[in-house]
């Protein structure tokens, strides 16, 4: 059934670091329940960019204990109507507005937060990481509430339509890699990408990229990367997020 | 009186993340006590910035668990003899230098922490966060001094003299949403907002917004705040901190 | 001998945060060992900048409480055959790359992390901070491990090769203060320090410089840095990291 709670609280956001904003939810959680542990994930999306979101919400499955909270606030629509959702997923707990945020998670049991059910009367319009999600979180991760006493289940979550499945860069890290969206049980018979223009040759390793070589491997995700072997790929490549990719035959 | 400590000991610094200061104020608070819980604010406060500072700790004000210690160091007078201050205020405690960035707090009990009495002996005369607050921080967390031990009473701490008291724009956030100084029981009779040449009609919600508008609403630090709905307020306006704000009758 | 596992994992990386990979760390360390308590030094090492990284490693000496586990990520050999270390020095642990970047460290006793030995099978060739590096540093920490049953002794670690020795430019930090190499036992005689083309006279702290004015003054490192008083010592003499500096006879 679900995961025992960890006492994990994790939180992923695009407040960035310049407001007070993340220093507040963190209060938020620890006045809810002062001895959940909070781990930052990031609070570096870019601002409002649900989809880049989604992408951090994929990439921590299976990452953490089990029974973390995960919280994800990208949340462009708070004030209007939309739900606050909570997921039982992958041995984890999963909270986010229903803004496909949660997407790559929401095929576990998923439930509306019930804030009225709750005793939760949200300080603001414009802040419900703070007056919601965060101590949700907190009773969660303690143990105080129960999952399914969170909400009434939820039978279609907001989906994002990102492309249409072809091959295409899903993001670009720190490093320049370009991180595709195929998988590396994708690869059969392939000899390499076409991405920008240039042919990247699959290899096993960065070590196999002869130096300053665009090259093609299956990277930490799990996922096809192309990488520049000391380098940046997307600025050699002058492609991005959501650039279209080939595969080319072995 | 004065509130049993938490344990929790939450850092606000300008220290920024590109140079080990973080790392080893953290380190000197662990040193001091193990068992307390260290809480990262932000250390992004720009450089020297005092008065962003005091913002911060203005909007931390009631937001964590009572006793919780906050340390807030933009301290460009480091070295000089600018005194550090320890203010019992609001259900918690609060540490920084004399320059202001606790104005906001310094009507509570506030203290001169003498250094010489508690046994420090700094080992610089440039980190005083290291070696001095991170440690005095620790040891009232941690219950090891009472708040009344850390030095004498303060009759006249330093304040920020910033403005007349006139509307104006308090902060600028990451979304940018123009904060303002202008509290929620300030607005009866208030129609909308003059900033920038532009006026924004006072609304709920985001949601009570069209899309692209500009509007102004109460926003979750309890201030008048305008928005662009889908964008950025402070580009729309050619606005920023200190621009000044007209109210309109409704 | 050893210290004592402190229960302490601090991490020190180049992984930036607009990516998963501080978060996905973070699950792993958790995963191998829930009960340690996790640091974040800073995450904002420039890309692959193993120096830099070095920097900070031999900032940390010292700082944390005894049998704290630092792990330092710079890494851009992962996936080639460069050995990942372990460090007993200085009354604690550092996990690394054997590249330099604990160079600072790897006077104390030095071991080579046998990663099948200790039952670990990498999922990936990318991320030996996540599948290695990760986990060990948990188990350390946890004590489930001691620290000689990590791997064999290495005799000869990577040390990097910067500069002759001669008076430079460690580290311009985020207040623009040059950190140099020269530590406060070199500067017998000495009345200051030109750089840039410019001389800052030698003074005792930030007090005693004339506003505006460039003044060389022992920082809290021990080392000699190069500050400007109410500004930025690296604009104001056009240099940066690695500039050569002369110190001037009293």
């Amino acid at each position: 059934m679900h995961p025992r709670p960890s006492g994990f609280v994790a939180l992923l956001t695009d407040f960035g670091l310049a407001d007070p904003y993340v220093g507040i939810m963190k209060g938020a959680v620890l006045r809810a329940s002062p001895r959940v542990q909070i781990v930052d994930v990031t609070h570096d999306v870019a601002p409002q960019d649900v989809e880049a979101g989604a992408f951090f919400v994929r990439a921590l499955v299976g990452r953490f204990p089990a029974g973390t909270v995960h919280v994800a606030v990208v949340d462009p629509g708070v004030g209007t109507a939309r739900r606050l959702l909570a997921v039982a997923a992958h041995d984890a707990y999963w909270l986010g507005p229903d803004n496909g945020v949660l997407g790559p998670v929401a095929t576990g049991e998923v439930r509306a937060i019930d804030v009225a059910h709750l005793g939760i009367r949200p300080e603001s319009n414009t802040f419900h990481g703070r007056d919601i999600l965060g101590p949700v979180a907190a009773w969660l991760a303690a143990g105080r509430y129960g999952f399914a006493s969170l909400g009434p289940l939820v039978v279609e979550p907001v989906r994002l339509r990102t492309g249409n499945g072809s091959p295409r860069v899903l993001h670009v890290d720190r490093y320049g890699n370009l991180v595709t969206n195929v998988p590396a049980a994708g690869l059969a018979g392939v000899g390499g990408v076409r991405v920008g223009g240039q042919v990247a040759p699959l290899v096993r390793t960065y070590a196999d990229a002869p130096p300053g070589g665009l090259v093609a491997l299956v990277g930490s995700y799990g996922l096809l990367e192309v990488a520049k072997n000391g380098g940046d790929a997307a600025r050699a490549t002058g492609t991005g997020r959501g650039a279209p990719i080939e595969l080319v035959p072995a």
